[in-house]
């Protein structure tokens, strides 16, 4: 279902009024979607949401409902007819360049510009911001999990946790473009193709007469697929259990207590009862510093499912993404722009970011205008996706975005994969833009 | 549109084939949804986003579209086309009890309790979670804001920075709740009658010819309902445009710089003018903190619009809440059920609780089993709001849980309205539930 076109703020609606009015609407404008400083416990952040960002620049529409409800508004009701024609007729018909999702990238750097007539590229910045930066937050977070479990696999398992079920499932999605493996979330999985992951709950245990019960009757129905959660009561007794009764379980999952010294007993138990495909899941409350620990303590987990840490990214919530006006083009005369608030000043001009590589490991980026010839081999990261409105070309997949981020996420210099996130990656401003800028 | 039954976790429909395949759907279960204990910053939490989950169980069914991708999914390859049927009927029976939205709660009382066929009250376990504990986060966060502009206005703005577009729509729904007196957010204005409130972008004045111009238009656009955006390049130079033009909007917004300073020289210009009734209204990544700290500080400033950290509760961005089976019921025989699970044990039982007062202000809330009789004059917060799947009584609407919550949370002992959240607010357990947990 389409977005509706009311998912903006007052503003966007009285702003596009008020171009209407002053005969602004030939006016192109170029917004420009930045982040203006690192959240905490990030290096980098990945870019994540384009394709729902660009699904809602498509289908955005006024509908005769909304247009109805809107002339009743204060604001709105002594305003001419023409104005809700024109809100009748509006459709998005501007041109996009971002950068592709799962594409590493830095504050002050533009991961998505617009270059619209100026009240269609106002009114959608509420949008853009809400989809890009969540997704963003969400695969940012991810990244670091997915390092931190250092090739063991993660599912995402946070839809209960999320900002409402959509959170949760747009949450999913991002998790997986930036590494994750699986999802719990069902709708996620019918939605973007991302595998389906489960086990049981501790409910499925203190329904049944006895933990044996429990378990068996799960291993007849899911077989191959059984997965059986050993900590309702005690994690090595639920072991002794499950091999008493013959089962040959494809995991285990452990969900609280001392997860190293439950999977190390765990793991003795079910190995020396000849258990030894059987894999160890744990979750509870984990997060990127826990399955560090996890790791470095050679504790014999083979998977982490991972719930609140990431589908809220709990340490750095939110981004501060901001959608900033820099460029204004009027009877082909081109002005840049930029404000000087203090502490929140943009930098003015459309531009392009060029990122160096040397022995396939980035060395630094440069921002310049979007009129300046690259950078020696320099690659531009953002690149034209949509064009009058219309995709210029299929969007990648999940799946190819996915590897396009765990390719570009492997090209940083490894200190920015360190957790503590105390390292920094050189970015410059092209001489042209200071130029511009002073 | 009703929210996907998919919106779920992949082991509750697991779990849902087996309770099918064991025959046990006649049993009824109650499953209790709490928070084991308090997020940081927060001395209390408000119970919001009963009406979402209410509307979710009306609306629960599965489509012939999700049946058929369900049976081509691996787990449910080989299940009998009967329990397909069973899904193509499966509706929401069951009866829920419930805190009002608005209450004040605290941790291990349950907010919300369902009792249903065991495979209908599985079902619903992430829905339900996802959209209360999100909806009770961030009424949680606002009634902290709130506290600290006091009686100042505060507007929710935050839509851009929450977790998507729905968070941001039930963002402001709740922040509503626990008294923000309008959002920028039009679909919330729309959907849930919510008064609206905005501004201008700073993209307004860099896109007019001149500040003074782009203020003027405004002015002309909207009238009384003028809110001009100063600090765009410089406050105190942008308020002597707006004097100098004549103009008289009802208020001015100063989103950067240091607010307390602005607000003084801005209010000292504005009454030499004799704008005296034009109102101040800052911004800029506001939260609690800073507004005590504003207010503290006398600035004259008539009302706060947060962002970011209301719409995403970026202090506590998770509460944790849990959804456990606590009993069931077969054929007459009700056992209670408990985990013992390391660190995350429940309580035993279906549970009421109890909130004791004196001269009109709490005193303590005693959580008793469901059967055990009234505590003297304590009045029950929990109370039947779904009974076979039918809503009971029309649900207040959100006026009426924002006077509640208004109600509710002036009655809490005046420590735990600090913003340290350092007090305590005394919860017992009854001597029955002690009794039955051992």
């Amino acid at each position: 279902m389409p977005i509706s076109a009311f998912s903006t703020d007052l503003y966007q609606l009285t702003m596009t009024a008020g171009y209407f009015t002053r005969e602004m609407l030939p006016v192109r404008a170029t917004f420009e979607l930045f982040v203006r400083r690192l959240p905490r416990n990030r290096s980098f952040l990945v870019a994540a949401g384009l394709d729902q960002a660009l699904e809602y620049l498509e289908a955005l529409m006024f509908s005769e409902e909304d247009i109805a409800w809107l002339r009743e508004q204060p604001a709105f009701r002594r305003l001419p007819p023409a104005f809700f024609d024109y809100l009748r007729a509006f459709r998005f018909s501007g041109d996009v360049w971002a950068m592709r999702e799962g594409t590493a990238f830095f504050p002050m750097e533009p991961v998505l510009r617009v270059t619209a007539p100026i009240a269609e590229a106002q009114l959608v910045e509420t949008a853009l911001l809400a989809i890009i930066t969540f997704q963003t937050t969400i695969a940012s977070k991810s990244t670091r999990i997915v390092h931190a479990a250092a090739e063991r696999p993660v599912m995402e398992f946070g839809a209960r946790r999320a900002h409402g079920l959509d959170a949760g499932l747009f949450a999913a999605r991002a998790a997986y473009l930036a590494g994750c493996s699986a999802t719990s979330f069902v709708e996620a999985g019918r939605r973007f193709g991302i595998p389906l992951s489960g086990t049981m709950a501790h409910s499925w245990v203190l329904a049944a007469a006895s933990e044996a019960e429990a378990f068996t009757a799960y291993a007849e129905l899911f077989e191959q697929q059984t997965v059986l959660l050993i900590d309702t009561f005690d994690v090595n007794a639920a072991t002794r259990i499950l091999i008493d009764a013959g089962l040959r379980p494809q995991a285990v999952r452990i969900d609280s207590g001392d997860l190293a010294a439950a999977s190390r007993s765990v793991r003795a138990s079910l190995d020396s009862a000849g258990l030894t495909t059987t894999r160890i899941i744990v979750s509870g409350d984990l997060d990127e510093w826990k399955i560090a620990d996890l790791v470095a303590a050679a504790a014999p987990i083979d998977s982490f499912a991972v719930g609140t840490a990431l589908s809220t990214s709990d340490d750095a919530p939110a981004l501060g993404g901001v959608y900033k006006l820099v460029q204004l083009e009027e009877r082909g005369v081109v002005r840049q722009v930029m404000k000087r608030s203090e502490g929140k000043e943009t930098w003015p001009g459309a531009k392009q970011v060029w990122r160096s590589e040397q022995g396939g490991t980035a060395t630094g980026d440069l921002i310049a205008l979007d009129e300046e010839s690259p950078v020696s081999d320099a690659k531009p990261l953002l690149e034209a996706v949509m064009r009058n409105g219309a995709r210029t070309t299929p969007h990648p997949t999940l799946e190819e975005a996915r590897q396009h981020c765990r390719q570009g996420t492997e090209a940083l210099p490894p200190r920015l994969r360190g957790l503590a996130a105390d390292a920094t990656y050189p970015i410059e401003r092209s001489r042209a833009l200071a130029t511009l800028a002073r």
